[in-house]
């Protein structure tokens, strides 16, 4: 990119690689909303996604670790509480914790989701990417990775929806974590967007700021690949990665 | 492990660990040597490989860097020259020169494989993931990880007779890194295998040295399931990467 672009400008360019690159257009959530998952590959997304969930607070704290303006680590600093939960917070707990009653009411075992050794790798390398992009990137570009979230108000309230109409094991109780998320994720979107179109003022600044959305993208992307790989088309599950019982297959 | 191995029942354990989980025994790898890949599907493997060839001498580089004994890092210099090549080297270059060869010789733009703009995400993250891994564990985890080379002489040499027997712009020329690498890699393989034997003192660290090998075996097969994924079954290739021509594909 050459040309300066106004924030406004940026803002739609940012909207409209949403629209053609945000995970909601992966065949693995049209298959998981439609409530074509067998119950197997419900558990599997659960557990795979747990491990992006468990750590969003280390993405964050490194962000916080390296910024030195304390306006923007507080604001940052709101993400750690809405995913660690604190003593006033709600009592169900924060985003992990809400998460879990997630793979509890799934059936999955706890320890064994949280001690991440069924993940598959694919998972485990494309969450590890986007915390080294936020460690590694410029200030800017760790902040622009966080904008996917002005896409997910939309997918959440199309996955809650979905669900909870597809699949009898699924509650409202153990969808707990998606009814707390959209106003979370809206606040946080509205941020990063206002802080990419004041501090990105130069193209480059502009085009790494979109190059960050594009990155974060290809990661949520390569989520779902790794998922619909092993557990969906054509179904090759990894060596000591999660596998469905037959009954749930 | 709560036992303490002897050393020649670590080798047993690592070279067991590799007959059941080395990328061999991928599918991938099955069309691959069978002749059963489509030209634009040996063209995505090549373009994706590429990258970890371009990444190996900055992992090796990276376990120089944090290397205390000069035997080690003499050592482990010898892959660096293998890799990137040296004046006094062959005249044909070092690996990554002779990987290019191969992608020149399936018609792919060497700028463009380079820029590794077309690779596939899931490439991307288990490569990075590599080196990380190598820069951030123990040093015995850091030099355990390079044991996959223990089994790829025999992988080498039943690729290159498959693939010049099955395709026929596949050339002698073309396959050259493949010629150069078995007895390098041998000599690698045994260094880190008396290595282990000798440093893996206790069993937590002979645990350690199994874990690096499956890490380094996941790794492997990560990058195999992105491909198959993405050319082989389902075909889903995710945006932005590489898309065969319609001749080819």
């Amino acid at each position: 990119m050459t040309e300066l672009l106004t924030p406004a400008e940026l803002e739609a360019r940012l909207r409209e690689m949403g629209a053609r690159r945000y995970h909601n257009l992966h065949p693995f959530h049209r298959l998981l909303h439609s409530g074509k998952c067998s119950k197997g590959q419900v558990q599997a997304w659960a557990l795979n996604r747990y491990y992006y969930q468990a750590m969003v607070p280390i993405k964050d704290a490194s962000l916080i670790a390296r910024c030195e303006d304390p306006d923007i680590r507080r604001e940052w600093r709101k993400r750690l509480e809405d995913h660690d939960g604190s003593d006033t917070g709600p009592p169900e707990g924060g985003g992990i914790e809400r998460w879990l009653k997630l793979t509890d009411g799934l059936g999955l075992d706890r320890q064994a989701v949280i001690s991440t050794r069924l993940l598959l790798p694919g998972t485990r390398y494309a969450v590890e990417a986007y915390v080294h992009f936020v460690r590694e990137r410029s200030l800017l570009e760790a902040i622009a990775s966080a904008m996917t979230e002005l896409f997910s108000p939309q997918i959440i309230t199309e996955r809650l929806e979905g669900m909870l109409s597809h699949y009898d094991y699924i509650t409202d109780e153990t969808m707990s974590y998606f009814r707390k998320r959209p106003p979370q994720a809206e606040r946080d979107a509205n941020y990063v967007l206002d802080y990419v179109k004041k501090h990105a003022r130069t193209p480059e600044q502009q085009q790494a700021v979109l190059d960050a959305l594009s990155f974060k993208c290809d990661v949520l992307w390569a989520m779902l690949d790794a998922l619909h790989h092993a557990y969906v088309s054509p179904g090759l599950i990894p060596p000591g990665a999660f596998v469905p019982a037959p009954g749930d297959a």
